[in-house]
């Protein structure tokens, strides 16, 4: 990023107020700028800053009356967080998209449909009849297998691996280390005690939006023609574990290290915390909320808040682990209650 | 995979009725099948789909009699589900097999021992003095350490990570980023509060016919001459954490997100639950069962079923989740028991 | 490694009883060893091995007297323990740092600034303006992302990821496949449901003598300028996630599978077990215990044992775990005393 005071406040809708012509490469901190980068003020607590600030601008909203001098540019805008936030979504794409060409040695299969703007880091390896769209992003050691397709403005981070028959839609981001397509868990007892492998052939489709954190796995479908679904803008983290013929509804969001079993469909706008377990073969609700560390072991028909393991209603859930910590009181009362009654004289009906 | 229909009715043991000598490429289900593909009818729900399926063949059972005029050629067996599974697992096999010969660049040691029928894919690397045997498939980006040993027909897909001295035998799959012999967590508490690291100094020995997850890791023992052991014919699945000098017996099965700590030995034909934990030095008799998220904190002398943390007997502890999900209620009772005797006019013991 | 048997008494201080010119290349136990490896007997009940040994050299105690021949040679220390220990270590140490020199092929960006005695594995990855110190191990397959920092004798396993403007101190060791400075998992909601991604701008410090397993994941700092902090002598275990601004105290430990939410900082000498889930925003005291699989949601103002989930004090939790355990026995008590109440006749107050 390298631009002008006065190209910032022209993306900004805003006004200069000082120097304009100075260039900008960086945000930052109000507290902690230095010449060349741009910084913002909203909340009054950290005016003080910005008599001192070296940053080169100031983002201040439009009615700032500065009480002392001040060296630096203003730029007046509406509201000076958003302008900010604003900013650094598009230094945040600058970043991510600058990488382009192609670095050596990497390795590309036969028959590739490869678009423009594509970066393919060193010791990436494309393997056959791979489509990939526009301004896709491969980091060093990504892995993708046979026949997979990819959509524009993708970014696979390094080290990610895509299987074979994978489908990846548009603007999705991966992190390092996640694995897309592996092997569903399925095996079949045998009479001696052994497992048959039960071949594994269908595959994964990850719609457009979706991000995944970095070390998460998602198996592919059992059966050939079916697959593991993400659905559109859905959000993983880090270590989480999909298995085989699972389906997670539009724009559900589950934190790290949550596991979801076999065949079971979540719902759309879910919020599943971390750790979390949940069981194969259900169906989850739009909207279901499961809090940290969870179980879920029953299919959920309406969207409703769990904790728990087995989890159950959050509000119920908080009122039995409150008694559950008190259960030596609660024990004691009872051995009170039992020697008054005896004391009473009643003959027990075990006598 | 490309075959006659006759010579598929070969492998089968079943007889064509219809055109004969067509190719088939792929398997489908009934429904979704286009020609050149093969599917099965089993189940008689299915049944309307075979007088318009696409398919170029179907296997049906010996005495299926066709209501209406049929396009497809049939193959009739005794059980066409059983059939249709055969060739999915020919097929798999095949398919697992398929890659040969070795992709540049890749990078191999010194003093290599390598069997026929090997894929190497790029950028895998090979340490020193390492042997592989026959139809070994080594896909990019595996990384075998100096002094590794792996058995005939085995698979370690992309990423696959093995330490130095690591055994791996015949016959097994290890999924895409798993980390085989990386060092246990042994640290030795000093008098200033910091951890001296204790060398880690053994090995990983993968017996055969052992299947392994994605992102799974399996620290290698403590001691020189120790070993971690994965007993034949073990399944684990994703993200599994198993430290140093661990045991696990003869086809155990282990769910995903599970950890096991160190030198726990687990019985044979065990199966494990997804993100139970198990903690150090247990001996873990064969065929006990723990559910998810249990947490095993004892040694268990006999083939149990598990649950809860700290995990005990099934239906104990589902007895005893019962009557926590209602305390509140349980709490009401004892609270309105109080209130009986008190007004009974007993003097209580405290007063 | 390849010493005399003279050699490595003067390592030890020790003295030499027998032949002392012969070379020793490996450690054993003393009832495994073979010829050119070197055992110690420290407890009397192996005093039985030492006239069968095929060591060459058994590191013995001062005092040590044979009640039959022997054939190996003796090193007489003080403690036979402590000085196989420092040798195991050194052993370690020479092993670790054995590889040297650059195998090819492997990528390095502009402008590098790299120190003496490096090893860089094949297919291994180093971005631009990256700075690494001496002894520095990167392993095959590694990723060294712009603008990273790593000081002296730090080792990278093979496939460690490490996100652009990472720093890593001294003598740190990062196994294989772990993720360093991936995004952290901030979004925003939006009106029509679905999620704006936060752009993640910060990175991760690690400081020195840092050990992080396998398969871990430590995401960035969300702002310019903040950082995801591990201190002094951290030791992490596998498959553990760190989430962004966390900060984590000198010389606190952390068994496998364990994660930390956004923003929580961890005090020091902290021992944290495996598959604990810790909540986002806490302060955590130092010395603060928790037991494998607890949940902490609140913060702990001072270091004591936490169990359970939500966590509390350990020996309360313990307490009521048992009358959990023991709830239908409970809950037979309280029916029993109700029956007995009901028929002494009083009214209920619900009658």
């Amino acid at each position: 990023m390298e631009f002008t005071i006065k190209q910032i406040a022209g993306m900004l809708g805003g006004e200069v107020k000082g120097e304009e012509g100075a260039k900008i490469n960086m945000l930052a901190k109000i507290q902690d700028a230095k010449p060349g980068q741009i910084a913002f003020l909203s909340n009054p607590k950290y005016e003080q800053f910005i008599y001192t600030t070296q940053a080169s601008a100031v983002i201040v909203k439009k009615d700032f009356l500065p009480r002392k001098e001040i060296s630096t540019s203003l730029i007046l805008v509406d509201d000076p967080y958003i302008s900010f936030t604003t900013l650094l979504e598009e230094y945040h794409k600058m970043v991510s998209f600058q990488k382009t060409g192609i670095e050596q040695p990497s390795f590309i299969g036969e028959n590739p449909a490869i678009g423009k703007g594509i970066y393919r880091g060193a010791f990436s390896y494309i393997g056959n009849n791979v489509k990939i769209g526009d301004n896709v992003k491969i980091y060093p050691h990504a892995y993708i297998g046979d026949n997979v397709h990819i959509g524009d403005n993708t970014i696979l981070h390094a080290s990610v691996k895509l299987y074979s028959d994978t489908r990846v839609g548009k603007n999705c981001v991966i992190h390092s280390g996640t694995v897309i397509g592996s092997d569903g868990f399925g095996f079949a007892p045998q009479a001696d005690g052994t497992y048959k492998t039960i071949p594994q052939l269908g595959n994964v489709i990850i719609e457009d939006n979706v991000v995944i954190g970095a070390n998460t796995v998602i198996d592919c479908a059992t059966m050939f023609g079916d697959s593991t679904i993400i659905h559109e803008g859905v959000k993983l983290d880090n270590l989480i574990q999909i298995a085989h013929n699972v389906e997670i509804g539009k724009n559900t969001v589950i934190a790290a290290q949550t596991g979801i079993s076999g065949s079971t469909k979540l719902g759309e706008s879910c919020m599943i915390g971390g750790q979390v377990g949940i069981a194969g073969h259900l169906v989850i609700a739009n909207r279901t909320g499961a809090g940290a560390q969870s179980g879920i072991s029953k299919a959920v028909v309406e969207g409703q808040q769990l904790w728990g393991s087995p989890a159950f209603e959050l509000s119920k859930y908080l009122r039995s682990y409150a008694l559950f910590r008190n259960l030596p009181a609660l024990n004691d009362r009872l051995r009170e209650l039992e020697k008054k009654v005896n004391s009473m004289g009643v003959p027990s009906e075990r006598d």
